[in-house]
């Protein structure tokens, strides 16, 4: 039984990135689940494309990376073994750096994909795609399941019935707490999205896929959780992390730390999930892009603020180690004051 | 010179609401400023369609029953004096339950007008219109005139070039806030504006007022407050309030709880701008009302969410005195712990 086989539509491998007759299609989450689309790609280069160009995010872009190899070793197929590999090498390090962001957990994965094509044994392009398919899979069930033992953990410290509020979209981690939560005969628990403007990811992707799973879910605009966590009598408030650092800070989408900070007003625990993060010591040492402001002042491609009104557009903010109640990570909940034992 | 002469478009009485030539044509604040745009009535039976539809909001509807009245005492031209009385006097109290929660303001603005049209000497029909009209424009004159000293009060309280985040749309409070602040020399003052989801009175209201006055304006979404407030050095949080309970809760759009929260979080003072209202002793009477949440689910008309996903639409949240650095009236700056001497 494959891992994502019982998650959402939008989780399951086929519908993230996948390979398959000489092309990768790639489920476009900029306008999911108004419109089920995929972003079908002919070459490896279209793959980078689709990644920059954010048709799909949060944990996409990987499963994007491996398949976006499978598709380059098809388009090398009439040439030469030594050519071969110095095109898939081209192919790792282009793929790698799409996203500067993200290019060091990217450039593993291709290169990975290079290194177990040098090492198999083909007879056939047919085989060598079939290894590389393999490969891609493989790589994307190891990520889901350290994602699913993070969202096991976090199931278990909900309550009975309990209502939780997310923020933004966890991707597979909200997958996996539902699947969970079936199976230890949670089913009443209920799911409150802030809808986490301007791109939508709360009401559009974690509404849809708890929705999918068959648990209910309310969508509420981001200036109403105050208001909800305290008569809806909210159990539980999450979020994933872009970074937590070794210090106990989470980055993580803007609106994180309102929510954290509210939750703590209200004596509700605020958990957030990932790992700790050995690069970054401490919180000093992370900068906070601000990006285009054009999409705040916009919605759907719609203009509506008068000309000359300005906007800011922070994509992340800050939440102190006081505000979180624990971190959930694949080995256990740590507390945020005391992360370096993850590594222990 | 008229008390809105030098306010925004948007805050001027011919923009608000005004009747000229047998119709009232009232400002549609639900597209401005993508569109500017006039609904137009041809009786006052269209005028309360128009408050019912929310063409227009805040103050609007207090200047739009005025103008109503003037409006049916134009459709009423050719009765007698005493079917004229008559005819007033079921205009009026169908205008004041127009929206049952302002019934009771809006009931002194029409009966004022019935009462006005008796006491008036006249001898022809043009005459009669001119007092009629004139009294709707000293209606909302007083009415600005009471809103003009809160504005230059919270005005006072804003440091030299200082940033001040605003909540949803206070109505003429931002206009003459602006004004103060043009006559005092502190015109290095920026604003903050979250868009207040989900009708965006903050980015498309707010935001135009101030930007119309020549001020800096920077429109945010909802969920960024805590980052803006921090990083951008915020000086003054402040909102207006559809109700400041005498035991010093604040009923206002929903959002304001948590701003109010962050405020205090980073030592920032947060004033709500508006009257005690002495019918309710405290928050207990008050009752928060949840509307349609299909608005939630929406942009602009097109719906975002998966079929079955649901959503809440609580419009306002409670903010407690503790969270409250001041209640700035017209009669001054008065703790929220202290509302009695407002009466003193």
């Amino acid at each position: 039984m494959r891992i994502d086989q019982n998650l959402a539509f939008m989780l399951q491998f086929e519908n993230v990135a996948w390979f398959e007759d000489g092309q990768v299609k790639i489920l476009d989450r900029r306008i999911y689940p108004r419109e089920i689309s995929y972003v079908v790609c002919q070459s490896y280069e279209e793959v980078i494309k689709a990644i920059q160009d954010m048709v799909t995010q949060s944990g996409g872009p990987y499963s994007a990376a491996g398949m976006g190899m499978v598709l380059a070793c098809f388009e090398a197929q009439d040439l030469s073994k030594e050519e071969m590999i110095s095109w898939m090498e081209t192919a790792a390090k282009k793929i790698a750096n799409a996203r500067p962001t993200t290019s060091t957990r990217m450039k593993k994965i291709v290169d990975d994909a290079v290194a177990i094509m040098k090492e198999s044994v083909w007879s056939t392009n047919k085989e060598l795609l079939e290894i590389m398919q393999q490969y891609a899979i493989d790589e994307a069930t190891a990520r889901y399941s350290s994602v699913k033992e993070v969202g096991s953990r976090l199931a278990d410290l909900i309550p009975k019935d309990g209502v939780v509020m997310t923020q933004c979209f966890a991707d597979a981690v909200i997958g996996f707490i539902i699947e969970r939560l079936k199976e230890t005969g949670n089913t009443g628990v209920s799911f409150i999205t802030p809808e986490t403007r301007p791109f939508l990811q709360g009401a559009r992707l974690t509404a849809s896929v708890i929705q999918d799973m068959g648990f209910e879910v309310h969508v509420i605009t981001d200036n109403m959780p105050a208001y909800i966590m305290k008569e809806k009598k909210v159990d539980v408030v999450t979020s994933a992390a872009d970074m937590i650092t070794m210090d106990g800070y989470v980055v993580n989408k803007v609106g994180t730390m309102s929510l954290a900070l509210l939750a703590n007003y209200y004596g509700i625990p605020y958990y957030c999930t990932g790992t700790p993060n050995l690069k970054h010591e401490t919180i000093e040492t992370v900068k906070i892009e601000e990006r285009d402001p054009s999409e705040v002042m916009e919605l759907l491609g719609t203009k509506v603020t008068m000309e000359g009104v300005k906007a800011y557009y922070p994509a992340f903010d800050i939440t102190p180690p006081s505000l979180v109640s624990g971190v959930v990570t694949n080995k256990g909940v740590y507390s945020a004051f005391d992360l370096k034992s993850y590594f222990n």
